[in-house]
């Protein structure tokens, strides 16, 4: 048994309040799992980690990102800082168009590379368990390949994956075909091997409509795997209310939706993953529905989207400010979004919180109050991530 | 001589358009100096460092940060968005005056190792050179405490110096008192023992009046240093133009500038050193003039204004990319804002800048191409940081 003493935590227990605070706390683990989280007290142990009244929360999780991708957007960016617009640079090979080309002539190993050059700030921040969408294959194989990848990035950390095939229509498909395609072939198929633990789309009206969502969900169904749905960023298709209607895990974005919305999510325990960042880049002015989803008790959580068109964002950290700066989100809102409510966002309970049971995943904090995890910009005060690959 | 091959750089020298790109280029340094900077050719050297095709940057420079305090405010942070007035964050002790009361009360030796934790993201950020400002100790002495602080730092960064004692009235001091005190004591007190490089003030409705500020910009031209301004951050009171008139290095923030304000600092070659971090964090929504500045010719500067009330901003990658989202900056002026401009900003142009005579400040990147520095929001792609103490 190994035990970290003089520590302060922040459990995220739901069985506390907030951030379930246990301060001169201590944590026992053994074979990778919490046997004790709560006051100090005295335990024989193996091994004995001195915390110096450091702070401890569960390891962070990344409930949302497009990890797994060939072909950087920066000269994109670039270009429309100076006017170009999204026609011009789709002409140029850019948008997610250039990003599926770059994908799928990218092999596995390339791919392995570029992912695990984006996943190192993240682990740095302590983040233990991280959620992986494919998306820009765009066809049966492409997205099979990104979904291996993400797999193998399971020896540095705990790695959920969510297919998300139905992200665009490809350009080389027909858009029946390609639903075809996506609810006949590819989700069976990725059920079937264990390619992903969910299915995701993307309801929008530049991807798939609100009817095309119900198909892509009902062969999730068929198919045995759980929903997440990309709702209500740039409209108000009413994503959230149709990711209810189907249990989604989550509805993730939600700028646009509405109090039904919210209600629905809030019946469904469907949780609502928000992602500042996107915002930020995007410049986007209508906030997601906070006084609503507090109003009915639906769980928030944060991520940071990381994708290289519209969250090139590779801090949760900074995730979390953004949410508490443009969002007003409180600071326990943003520390249980990145923990025990970014656990439920993935379908899990035995990470983001610290009782045990739990997965000893662990981040150990340079700071006196958990609030510095969030109000500073581009600071990093972690002092060391324990993650228990078991 | 040491030479650093295989590099593309990006000089920022005048002499060329935009970055100064230089493709398939090599710097030469000899006793902390550059010597060469430009296409590939042969040169005796007794090292070389082999760049493999990275980007050569000149070290980058944070032209306006308060570094040096004690205090932070991560619980004013909290209970803000909790709801808390500005009133009530005063009465528990926070706001300025808490940073100025812990300021004071901390020991040279605390105040170093807290601004030494600070830093420490800067510099592996490539960051070089760097300003910081007193203004948390608004009394002789402890304002003489911070700059000697400040000098300290010496050893791990190029610092540029301000005097900031104008940056609010002090509560245990009458307003004339004070500016009597600033003006006929520390100021002269400041120059003669060399504690600063430029002499600062915040000029606002809250901190001091365009006349006070007149004052206090006498007694430093009087003093013989140069002056620098926070202007028009929350309104305009025609602070930029103040500046202008008195040619200030720089007048800093902007965002309620007017077009005559932006006219009369390109005539006096202030530099327009932009914040984006305090602008975030205040959710600010009225732009600096960014089309005069331009149109005027007015260069910009970007800076983190790392200050622990509105910009607890530790990294200037960020606030790159904040420029560009928010501010519509290009990526070309977010880079010369960085380096050649924020050296203006400072009154330098040994700094920010790779041609021969310039100081060997570099910072060697792991891109493809210089705006993936301004892209990404939270990655730090810094291959190594070249800063030469002499
Ligand atoms: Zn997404
Ligand atoms: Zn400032």
């Amino acid at each position: 048994m190994r035990v970290f003493t003089h520590a302060h935590l922040a459990t995220m227990n739901p069985e506390l309040p907030g951030l379930g605070v246990v301060e001169n706390g201590m944590v026992a683990e053994e074979k990778g799992r919490i046997v004790y989280a709560g006051p100090a007290k005295e335990m024989a142990a193996d091994e004995v980690v001195d915390c110096e009244n450091r702070w401890i929360t569960p390891g962070l999780i990344d409930c949302h990102t497009h990890l797994v991708y060939a072909g950087e957007r920066a000269a994109e960016f670039e270009a429309r800082l100076e006017g170009a617009s999204y026609e011009e640079i789709a002409r140029k090979g850019g948008g997610i168009l250039g990003t599926m080309r770059a994908t799928r002539a990218a092999s596995p190993a390339e791919l392995d590379m570029l992912a695990r050059k984006r996943l190192a700030p993240l682990l740095a921040e302590g983040v233990t368990t991280i959620e992986v969408k494919s998306g820009y294959g765009l066809a049966p194989e492409a997205e099979y390949k990104c979904l291996e990848v993400a797999y193998g990035l399971g020896n540095t950390a705990d790695i959920s994956r969510t297919f998300l095939g139905a992200h665009s229509v490809p350009p080389d498909c027909p858009r029946t075909e390609y639903l075809r395609l996506l609810c006949e072939e590819m989700i069976p198929h990725v059920a079937k091997h264990h390619l992903a633990d969910a299915v995701d789309a993307f309801c929008e009206s530049i991807a798939f409509s609100p009817a095309e969502t119900e198909m892509v969900f009902a062969a999730a169904a068929k198919a045995g795997l759980r929903v997440k749905l990309h709702a209500d960023q740039l409209s108000n298709l009413h994503g959230a209310a149709l990711a209810a209607r189907h249990h989604a895990l989550s509805a993730d974005h939600l700028e646009c939706t509405d109090e039904d919305g919210a209600r629905a999510m809030a019946e469904a325990g469907t949780v609502a993953v928000l992602l500042p960042g996107a915002f930020f880049m995007l410049r986007e002015t209508r906030l997601p529905p906070i006084a609503a989803l507090r109003q009915y008790g639906v769980r928030m959580a944060v991520s940071t989207d990381l994708n290289p068109g519209t969250s090139p964002m590779f801090s949760l950290l900074l995730a979390m400010n953004m949410a508490a700066t443009q969002f007003r989100l409180t600071v326990t809102e943003c520390l249980l979004g990145v923990t025990r409510h970014a656990a439920a966002a993935l379908g899990r309970d035995d990470v983001g919180v610290l009782r045990a049971g739990a997965k000893c995943h662990l981040a150990i904090w340079d700071i006196e109050q958990p609030a510095e995890l969030v109000y500073r910009l581009g600071f990093n005060p972690l002092y060391k991530r324990i993650w228990s690959a078991s």
